[in-house]
């Protein structure tokens, strides 16, 4: 049995732990397998840790007496979707408890007249996305990992992705949630309308509260109708300057743009290095756009966007009205993460944001960072929004390269927050950043979060060592990535 | 002195009170002037109470003294924006301090390339539109009260308006704010980049809380690009039932409306005696409808919408291309509010939410209670978000009837929740719904909210009274209103 960085033991036998958890969920839904643990224990950001059972509750109320059992007896609670977090939101640190919401995955209903949908928290996002849209209709939110994660995670962590320029992020569509707290009380949040001001937003104070003050075990969303048509552009530049010029140009209208992609020098090398898509050659950036709505909207977007590049010095435009050639397109960018795999075995992929107009200092900052430390540093994210993804690539065999790369992107967070940015615009806090918190939170304001964390989970049960510095973070050499993953 | 409902009085003398707050705001900005106190006690309720002081703070740091100092002596506070809430946010029920925030004027910065704008808490929300729209940017939340209500004031209630249906209310567009505690702690939520996930989501805990918890003194807000074109219809049905599906229709897409308001046939006919627009006869609901967005584009949508209109039964449907005959268009519903008053000289105002697609059953619901009642209730409203506004008319010379427009307002909310809707889908719920607020928030959910206030406001300082339905309400008979206001 593998415990990283536990702080305590919890006073119970573990024996009696599953037992009673089992007459909560029935026999097959609690387990203490080493194999269903040890899958359950990891997360996107390739550590590892154990809990001490497993439990797939199939409703609100055995959420509800889990966690009521749990704080009773001091057992750390730990929710967890698909695990697709990449910081470290759903790993159990302390063991105890892992509640695996996969069960709550039924769609309940999808309704077209009041564009709203209720579906259980444990449904994917990407299952739930197809299912509207045969409808008719769009919910906008769309991390990466929309094939496997769910709406609950999403909540969750406020997840965002690449509509979020024109269309807002996972909060912006939650309408009501059924959230069960530490206590295991039930309860509802908003209405169930498109609008609604009674009382407190206890819903917004949950959303991206990161599994720490809730379990989401259902939500109504609100529904957008489906654009008719998307139209895509690529467009090369020979400098990043050039290319944030542009996306500053496009972003600001007329119309705003779906999504508004941004990929740097080594990205563009990287990818093609890793498959000839004809990426020109002496492209220092690159920006990948999409405009939807009636087809001639889109198509006159696309065309605003294609001139807004021309004219801050694109060397190649390319806004194919062919699908199979907008999907090409879409490729490169898809292309990008398992590129940068190609130039190195390891990354740290963080995702900071900053004012748009401040993208370029962000890109040279990066690059000076890089060449001062000896690393590599690739950059590409959502040029719309100013929120991008920061690669520091090394050789995990090699620690001092790991370090120089750890420094780097410490440096990365002390840029982006003399530029005005946030050091998360959508992957989280989690167990990796913790420590960095307080670097652009304030004082008083931790301090709020904390009280507000006390107040509705005094006995520190749920999802315990997440966000807030004070616990112990599992160091690089207790990462049990080496040991059991890849 | 006239207070009304004063729960108890502060352990201090009213005079010592005046010298420190002057202390600290200057001697020209804290007055107990009785025109001072009188023109600062009431709001757009037409209820009035009585302040023992209105104080001016000029800054954050001197709003954070008042607090301070009101904390420690328990002293009430009341934030005032333009007092223009409708549901009596800014009454300062128990004396004390009233807190008006017109001196926090500035608009700090707009700036384009980043599709933000700065702004302290007191600027007017029109000027600040007007301002922003002369960059080519554009703020959608618009409640009625543009021209004279406040940012602070937005923030404080969630303000809503035309333009919710396609872009969402305030929370929307609050990136950061900068708020006081009722300790006097000044506090920063969020971040001035367009996305972040950096610890809970406190502003959207304070955003909506109707000046409970915190007062606001500056925010950045999210700006979007100025549409360059919006086009205006007018559609009149012989039932409401036949509107209604129109409007669903509409709502549908594949564009969102930029606005889709509803008026029913009592509404109709007043504005009919009111102003010889033009409205045809039988009409028994109308729909004014935007489409906004490059010029191609709003035609379209427009087209769009006056044929779902035609097929869902129009008697008569109106797409101007001229602006000035679009204006026109817009007085009819400006001329809803005037026109109700040359029926009766009051009404209560509700601005319940109920499922878009149950719009008809709250119409047919609420004709039912205003037969059964022997009262005239005229309704219009936010048809595309289900948001509409329910007027209860009456002459305030007669205690019957105004009893049972007040019984009906009742029974409506009583339709509303059966419904699936909301009490209250923009104004809040301040002191006229607080009787009601468990009517639709459970238990469990009341109490966390009033441990959030006790936890941000153990001394029950700021804003006593408001939401929560414990406190002493201000009678019918207490109403300043048929004394001080017309």
């Amino acid at each position: 049995m593998v415990h990283y960085a536990r702080a305590a033991r919890f006073p119970m036998k573990e024996k009696d732990l599953v037992r009673l958890c089992r007459g909560i969920v029935g026999k097959e839904h609690a387990t203490d397998a080493l194999e269903d643990r040890i899958c359950h224990g990891c997360d996107a950001t390739r550590e590892q840790a154990l809990p001490d059972l497993v439990v797939r509750p199939g409703c609100a109320e055995e959420v509800g007496a889990i966690l009521s059992l749990a704080n009773e007896r001091r057992v750390p609670v730990y929710p967890r979707g698909a695990g697709s977090g990449l910081t470290g939101g759903a790993l159990p640190l302390r063991g105890g408890i892992l509640l695996d919401t996969s069960r709550l995955n039924r769609i309940i209903s999808i309704d077209p007249a009041d564009s709203t949908a209720v579906v259980e928290a444990g449904v994917v996002l990407g299952e739930f996305q197809a299912a509207v849209e045969r409808r008719g209709l769009f919910y906008p939110p769309d991390p990466a990992s929309s094939d496997f994660c769910t709406i609950g995670g999403n909540l969750a962590e406020c997840a965002g992705g690449l509509h979020c320029v024109k269309y807002g992020v996972t909060r912006d569509y939650v309408l009501s949630a059924e959230a069960v707290l530490p206590c295991g009380d039930i309860i509802h949040t908003g209405s169930g309308t498109l609008k609604s001001v009674v009382g407190y937003d206890i819903g917004r104070l949950l959303i991206g509260s990161e599994g720490t003050l809730c379990v989401f075990t259902r939500a109504t969303l609100r529904l957008i109708p489906l654009p008719e048509c998307v139209r895509t552009m690529l467009a090369s530049f020979r400098t990043v300057a050039d290319g944030v010029r542009a996306a500053v140009r496009i972003a600001s209208g007329p119309v705003l743009p779906r999504t508004l992609e941004i990929m740097d020098e080594l990205t563009i090398r990287c990818i093609r290095a890793y498959k000839p898509f004809g990426l020109p050659a002496g492209a220092a950036a690159v920006l990948l756009a999409e405009s939807d709505g009636p087809p001639a909207a889109a198509a006159a977007g696309i065309a605003r966007m294609a001139e807004a590049c021309r004219a801050e010095g694109a060397i190649e435009v390319e806004t194919p009205s062919d699908k199979a050639e907008a999907d090409l397109l879409w490729e490169v960018r898809r292309a990008a993460s398992p590129a940068l795999y190609s130039l190195s075995p390891r990354k740290i992929n963080e995702d900071v944001c900053v004012p748009r107009s401040r993208l370029p200092s962000l890109f040279e900052g990066v690059a000076g960072i890089a060449a001062r430390g000896g690393i590599a540093v690739a950059c590409f994210g959502h040029a719309g929004d100013g929120n991008i993804h920061v690669n520091a690539l090394y050789d995990a065999a090699d620690p001092d390269e790991r370090s120089r790369a750890e420094r780097g992107i410490e440096e990365v967070f002390r840029l982006v927050l003399d530029l005005g940015g946030s050091i998360s615009g959508e992957h989280g806090i989690g167990t990796a950043k913790a420590r960095f918190l307080s670097w652009e939170v304030g004082g008083r304001e931790i301090a709020l979060m904390r009280a507000i964390k006390r107040l509705l989970d005094p006995n520190d049960i749920l999802n315990p060592g997440k966000i807030f510095p004070d616990e112990p973070r599992i160091s690089a050499d207790e990462r049990g990535s080496s040991r059991i993953l890849p």
